[in-house]
């Protein structure tokens, strides 16, 4: 009997996101484990097509109905991709989970948090990450980062929110913490990239079932 | 301040649905109602979308993730096109509506019924309907008029689940009808169209808000 584990990866703009899984895949592929890395909305073909109507769609979206394609793709994902991963004893790495729809829909949105959860539920059917890394950063490091990375009128529609939004976002991230601090390991995101790193090297390592 | 009104029809396979709207439709117009027709999954560039998703899409979707691309079309017709009608004091006709999700992936789909209402309240925001209109038919007598209709080849992939499906389609139905006596008209479809007809004229008239 393999076990599985999901490592979901989570954080602001800017917190560095994209590096630290970078860093992660080469870390897991040197030490031979077994592996895969998937985002969301995608991740299977449903998904990429719901994915293109989320993007492609016109007329304005409400946040109830992004909210619904989101668990949609999510619920597929589960069932097509993370599920029969888990049941081979691979590692499953998730850039944003169900962390994100709660803190950008839910604390900044204007959602109702239980809502999201009942929603949540119903879609993952019990497909808890083991770990989740919440890579913690202000909102003016990651905007100074961000203004380094790249011309700022190519912002997205998420990334464009302004302060307020995303304070929201980092507000809402550390309070799903610390009600779930068996799950949630916050990383101050504001040291050098190898030292982030490091912090979720002996995290994980800590967590690995044997 | 003018006040519209929802008129949903429910039913399973071959029960008429389609006859009795044309019917409805000739009726509203003959006595000068303002109206709306609209189906479900679709009334929306994005439901329509979201419909092919569903009815042509390769490869097996859970009802979860099927469910969920429902209420994402629901959330997206009441907030397009429902609640504006109702805005301006029209008879919103619709095929098929949130009754359809509680049978097909709750009672005879094996999802909880109580997670289901909840996310259906969290999609439709209140647009319940004033009238639903429940075309009551055994599955032989459906299946019956249905191989008479068409090539039974060209039948979609709800449509050919089997005779334990939509048996469990049927009571699930009947189920809610008795549980909401008020919204849940039951017409017995086995009688000729003209006679249904009479039955669900004389029932909406009673119901009209004047």
């Amino acid at each position: 009997m393999k076990n599985g584990m999901i490592v979901s990866f989570e954080g602001g703009e800017g917190c560095g996101k994209s590096t630290q899984i970078k860093m992660f895949k080469e870390y897991l592929e040197k030490n031979g484990f077994d592996f895969l890395i998937t985002r969301e909305p995608g991740g299977t073909e449903l998904g990429e097509n719901i994915r293109e109507l989320l993007l492609h769609s016109k007329g304005e979206i409400s946040p109830e109905t992004e909210f619904l394609l989101f668990s949609a793709s999510r619920a597929k994902l589960v069932q097509d991709v993370i599920k029969p991963a888990l049941a081979n004893g691979k590692i499953v790495v998730l850039d944003r989970y169900y962390d994100s729809s709660y803190t950008y829909q839910g604390y900044a949105g204007n959602l109702s948090l239980s809502d999201l959860k009942t929603i949540t539920e119903f879609a993952i059917k019990g497909c808890v990450p083991d770990l989740t890394i919440l890579l913690d950063l202000s909102f003016d490091e990651g905007m100074s980062r961000k203004s380094k990375d790249e011309n700022l009128k190519n912002l997205d529609r998420i990334e464009q929110k302004g302060r307020s939004f995303h304070e929201k976002v980092r507000e809402g991230y550390l309070k799903l913490a610390e009600q779930d601090k068996e799950r949630i390991f916050v990383v101050d995101a504001s040291q050098s990239p190898y030292k982030v790193f490091e912090t979720i090297k002996t995290e994980f390592e800590k967590r690995l079932k044997k």
